[in-house]
C-alpha cells in the first residue's frame, strides 16, 4: 500500500479536559520563517505553524506502521465498554452473516482478523443522542468540539463550540456523531450547521473490481485528500467481505444504501425484495459497523404517479428500487411501515440515519416540485420518529438545482425536517456539463453550505457518465473541499480564515513550499510550479511565470512598500 | 493549423429586419428522434434542434476556408463605411506603428496582408454609445440583439430583448458594445447585465512563446470553447506583430493592457513610462483594432500609502505598475490626469474603456477594504467622464473575495459607477486551493454574475502558479461557461434554460450522442463514457457504467413510468 505524508506536516495529538486520555488528531504545518535584508542584515521573522483539520487518521503518523490485515487502532472500544451498556456477541446476529462466516471457500478473501460484535443491553439505547439528552458529555462530544476548534484558543480566537454545545446540538438533533459501537477505528467528527461543512465521498468498486487492497486504497486515498465520511456503494458478490476489509481500515465514519445490498440478494429483481431480507441486512451491517444508513424511507406508494410528470423521472438508486416495488406490489414502502423496528435496531449500535431523498430532482427543470417538497415533508414526520428512538437522523437533499432554487431547499429543509442536518448532493446549477459536474455541482454546494447545509456529497468529474477513477476522487474531494470551505468562510466559522490567511501570507513573501504545504493539494500546486519553472530552474523565485518577473504585481508591491517607507 | 469543428451541428445565418443584409451566425444541434416500442412497432417522436449562442466565428463553419495569412471576412467594414463619418487613413498615425512598418527585419514575421488604418471626420465620434444617444439603432445593436434571442421567437419564449432595447441600454452606459471600426472581422456582442453573461479568457505568449500560427491557435482554441471576448497580455519584442496576426484572425472583440506595452517600451523601467509613450501606444492598438483597453486611471497617489495595510498589497500588474510610477514620481497618475484627453482618442475608433481595477483584493483578507472601495468610486467618477466623451465603459473588479462580501461589490459597484457594465476576475472564494482556482473562481463567478455581473474574466487552474497551457485555457473556459450559464439561469434569462432541457432528455432517453453534442466540452464527454464501455462493447446503452445496468435510476424510472400506464 502506497504511503501516505503531507509536506512540511506533523500529527499531533491533544487531550481532553473532561477526559484526559482523549489524543484528538490534527495536523500541524510547519512554516518557514520570513527574511527580511535590512542595511544588508539579514533578519529572520519565525512563522507560527498551522494546525489543520485532519481526516486521514493514523496513515499519515510517521510514527505509526499499519498493516492491512490487523486494521486500524480500536482507540474507541474502551469508552464504548466503560459505558457498561454494551455486550459482546459470540456470534452474529445476521443470518446472512452467519452463512458467509461459515462458508470456507471464503477464506482467501475474508478480513483475517475476527473482532466480536457489541450491542446494547437488551432494551438499552447506545447512542450519541440518548446520552445527550440525558446530559451526558461523551467522549465523543468532547473529541469533535476539541477536534472542531483547532488550535482557536491559542490564538485568542473566540469560538461558540464546547463539549457542552456540541451535548446540546445532538440532543436537540440538529447535528449527528456517527459512531457505531462497532466502528471503534473512526475518529468521531460532527455533521451539523453549527459546525464546520463536512463532505463525504462514495466509493464502489463495479462487478469488474479486484482485489481487497484496492478497496481499501479507494477509502484511505478519499480520507487522505479530506473525506470526512465515506459511503461504500459497492456493489457484486463479495459485499459483505469487501466492507469488512474497509471498516477495519477506515478512521472516517463509513455509509452505505442497505437496499443495495439487499436487492443483490435477490438477484437484482425488485419484486422480490422483501423486510425480512432487508432487516436481516441492517442488522448484518449494524454488527459490521456501518455509522450510517441512507434509507429511502420517504418514498410513498401514493406519489410514484407524480414522477411522470418529470423531465427526468426519479434518479435516485435507492428512490427508484422502492418506487418501483411500491408499484410493483400496489403496496406501502416497507421502509416506512417499519420504520419504528428500524430504528429500535439502530439505537442498539448507535447507527445514524440518513433519510434518503428519492425523489432529488435530476434535471433543473425537475428542481423544487411537488415530487421533491413532498417526500421532504415525509421526511420531516421520520425524523421526529426517528428522534422518538433516540436515532441520530440527517436528510438528503438536492441534486440538479439551479441557482436561485437553492435557498427554497434549505428553508424548506429547516422548517419541515426540524433542523435536522442536512447533507446534499452538490446541487449541480446547470445540466450542460457532463464531465464538469463536480464543477457544476460545487457552484450549488458552496452556495446551499453557506446556507447552512452541514455535509456536502462530492461529485467527481465522471459523474453521469461512469465510475470514478482515484484521479477522479482525488478531483472530486479537492472540488468539495474548496466549497466546504468557501462556505465555512462565508459562515463566519470561528479559525475558517486562518489558513487563507496563512497561505496568502506565504504567496506574498514568495514562500512557495510554505504556499504549497498549506494548499488544499500541496502536490498539484508544486507539480505547476516546478513545471512552469523547468527552463529557468537557476532564477530567482520572487515571481511566478504566468505574470514574469518585470510584471509580478506582488514583487512590485512589496517594493512599493519600501520606497513609501522611505 | 487544427480544424476545428462541432458535433452534430451546423452553422446558420439569420438576417435581420432592420437590416436584412446581416448575418447572424448560431450554432444549430441536430438530435436524433426518440424511439419508442408499442406492441412490437417502433415510433419515432423527431426532436428539435437546438439553437446555440456560438463564439467560433467562420472557422466552424465548414463551408469557410481560411488563410490566416489574409485574415476572417472583414464584415463590418461595409457598414462602417455606409456611416460615412470616418475616414481611411494612408499612414499610421501611430510613430511607433510607422518605425514598426519601416523595419525590414520584420517582413518575416509581419502579417502580410496590409489594411489601411480608419479613423472618425477630425470632430466626429464614431461609438456605439454615440449613435445610440442619437436615437440610431446600428448594424450592431441589431446584430447582438438576433445573436441574443438565438431562437427564442420560434420557441414562443418571450424576451425582453429587441434592438430598441440595446439601443436603450447602450445609450444608458448600461450595456457595451465593444467593436473598433478597425477590428471589421469581429461578430458584434454586448456586455451588460440585461444580458447573457459573456466571458473573457486570456491569452498571452511568453518571451520563449514561437510562432505566430501558435499564437492565432491560442485565439481560435479560446473562441472555440466559448470565449466571448480575448484579451490579449502578450508581451515580448513582437507584441505589436503578434497582435496584429491575432486581430485579423479573431472574431470576438480583442481587449489589451496598453501599459504593458508601453512598459516594454521603456525597457521595463517603470519610472521612464510618460504619457507621450503611452498615447503613442493608445492611438496604435486603436489602429490596429484593439476593442476595449484596460486603463488604470483610478489608481491615485494619495491612496498608495493604504496598500501597506494589506495583507497582499496590490496584485494588480497595471496597478502596481501605476502605484509605483506615482511614488517614484511623487506625481498623480498620467493615466488619472489625461482621461479626458484617452477618450478623446478613443471615441475616434470606437475603443471601449475597461477600467482596471488597480487595488483588486489579492486575498480574502484584503477584500471590501478601503483601497478597493475608494477606487471604485473614482471608476465611478471616471465612467461619468468617458460617458462625456460618448466611450463606451465597463468596470473592472474583484479578485479575491469571500462569498458573504461578494453582493456588496455589486451594489456598490451599481451605485458608484452609474450601472456601467460590471467586469471582474473570479471572484475566488478562498485562497487554498492553488492549482484549482479556475473552481475557487467559479463559486464566485457565477454568484457575482447572478447578482448582475455582465462579464466574467476567466481563471485557469495555472493561476498564481504558471502560464496556462491549451488544455488549462480549455478548463477555463467550460468552467467559466458553467459560470456564466448558470447565472444566466438564476437570473431567468429569456431561453437560458433550452439547453439544459434538451440535454436532460437526451440523458433521460439514452441519446447519448445527442447528450455529447449538447455539452459545454462534447469531447470529454464523449471520451469519459466510451473509456468507460471499452470492456463492454456489445452492451444495451440504456445506462452509465457509474450505476451499472441493475441501479440505473433512469432506467428503472422508465419501467415504473410503463408500469405506471398499464
Amino acid at each position: 500500500m502506497k504511503s501516505l505524508t503531507y509536506p512540511a506536516s506533523e500529527k499531533i495529538y491533544v487531550s481532553g479536559k473532561i477526559y484526559p486520555e482523549l489524543r484528538v488528531a490534527m495536523r500541524r504545518v510547519s512554516q518557514h520563517p520570513t527574511v527580511t535584508v535590512t542595511d544588508g542584515h539579514r533578519n529572520e521573522r519565525p512563522n507560527a505553524p498551522v494546525t489543520l483539520y485532519d481526516t486521514s487518521g493514523p496513515y499519515t503518523d510517521t510514527a505509526y506502521v499499519h498493516d492491512i490485515k490487523v486494521g486500524l487502532p480500536r482507540h474507541r472500544e474502551i469508552q464504548i465498554e466503560k459505558r457498561g451498556d454494551t455486550m459482546q456477541l459470540d456470534q452474529l446476529s445476521s443470518a446472512y452473516g452467519r452463512m458467509r462466516e461459515a462458508d470456507k471457500s471464503l477464506d482467501t478473501i475474508r478480513f483475517p482478523k475476527r473482532y466480536q460484535p457489541r450491542v446494547a443491553f437488551p432494551g438499552k439505547r447506545v447512542t450519541q443522542m440518548h446520552y445527550a439528552r440525558k446530559g451526558i458529555i461523551t467522549p465523543e462530544m468532547e473529541y469533535v468540539a476539541i477536534r472542531e476548534n483547532l488550535d482557536n484558543e491559542a490564538r485568542g480566537i473566540i469560538s461558540h463550540i464546547t463539549p457542552e454545545f456540541v451535548r446540546d446540538e445532538v440532543a436537540a438533533g440538529r447535528a449527528v456523531i456517527a459512531a457505531n459501537i462497532n466502528h471503534p477505528e473512526a475518529e468521531p467528527m460532527i455533521i451539523g450547521r453549527a459546525f464546520s461543512v463536512k463532505i463525504n465521498t462514495n466509493i464502489g468498486n463495479s462487478a469488474l473490481s479486484s482485489g481487497m487492497e484496492e478497496e481499501v486504497e479507494k477509502a484511505m486515498w478519499s480520507c487522505y485528500w479530506g473525506g470526512d465520511t465515506l459511503m461504500d456503494l459497492s456493489t457484486g458478490d463479495n459485499i459483505h467481505e469487501t466492507r469488512e476489509w474497509i471498516i477495519r481500515n477506515c478512521p472516517v465514519p463509513v455509509g452505505t444504501v442497505p437496499i443495495y445490498q439487499a436487492l443483490e440478494k435477490v438477484g437484482g429483481r425488485v419484486a422480490d425484495l422483501t423486510w425480512e431480507i432487508y432487516r436481516d441486512t441492517l442488522i448484518e451491517q449494524c454488527e459490521q459497523g456501518v455509522d450510517y444508513f441512507t434509507i429511502h424511507a420517504g418514498v410513498r406508494r401514493e406519489h410514484a404517479a407524480l414522477i411522470e410528470s418529470r423531465l427526468t423521472g426519479c434518479v435516485s438508486r435507492g428512490g427508484s428500487i422502492m418506487t418501483q416495488w411500491c408499484v410493483l406490489h400496489n403496496a406501502e414502502n416497507f421502509l416506512y411501515t417499519h420504520f419504528d423496528e428500524i430504528c429500535e435496531i439502530l439505537n442498539r449500535y448507535d447507527v445514524a440515519i440518513s433519510l434518503g431523498d428519492g425523489m432529488r430532482p435530476g434535471s433543473i427543470n425537475d428542481a423544487n416540485d411537488r415530487s421533491q417538497f413532498l417526500e421532504l415533508d415525509i421526511l420531516g414526520e421520520l425524523a421526529q420518529r426517528a428522534w422518538e428512538h433516540d436515532v441520530q437522523v440527517m436528510i438528503e437533499g438536492p441534486g440538479h438545482v439551479p441557482m436561485h432554487k437553492i435557498a427554497e431547499n434549505m428553508e424548506r429543509e429547516l422548517s419541515s425536517c426540524h433542523e435536522a442536518p442536512f447533507y446534499t448532493l452538490g446541487p449541480l446549477t446547470t445540466d450542460i456539463a457532463p464531465g464538469y459536474d463536480h464543477i457544476t455541482s460545487a457552484i450549488g454546494a458552496a452556495n446551499i453550505a453557506a446556507l447552512g447545509t452541514a455535509m456536502l456529497c462530492y461529485v467527481t468529474p465522471k459523474e453521469h457518465l461512469s465510475l470514478p477513477t482515484l484521479e477522479d476522487v482525488r478531483e472530486g474531494v479537492i472540488t468539495y473541499k474548496i466549497a466546504a470551505h468557501a462556505a465555512d468562510i462565508a459562515k463566519g466559522y470561528p479559525g475558517a480564515e486562518v489558513r487563507d490567511y496563512a497561505l496568502s501570507l506565504a504567496r506574498y513573501e514568495f514562500r512557495w513550499k510554505d504556499q504549497f504545504a498549506l494548499a488544499l493539494d500541496p502536490e498539484r500546486a508544486r507539480d505547476y510550479y516546478i513545471e512552469s519553472r523547468r527552463n529557468a530552474p537557476d532564477a530567482d523565485d520572487r515571481f511566478c511565470t504566468m505574470c514574469g518577473p518585470n510584471f509580478c504585481a506582488m514583487r512590485i508591491s512589496q517594493n512599493i512598500a519600501e520606497q513609501c517607507d522611505k
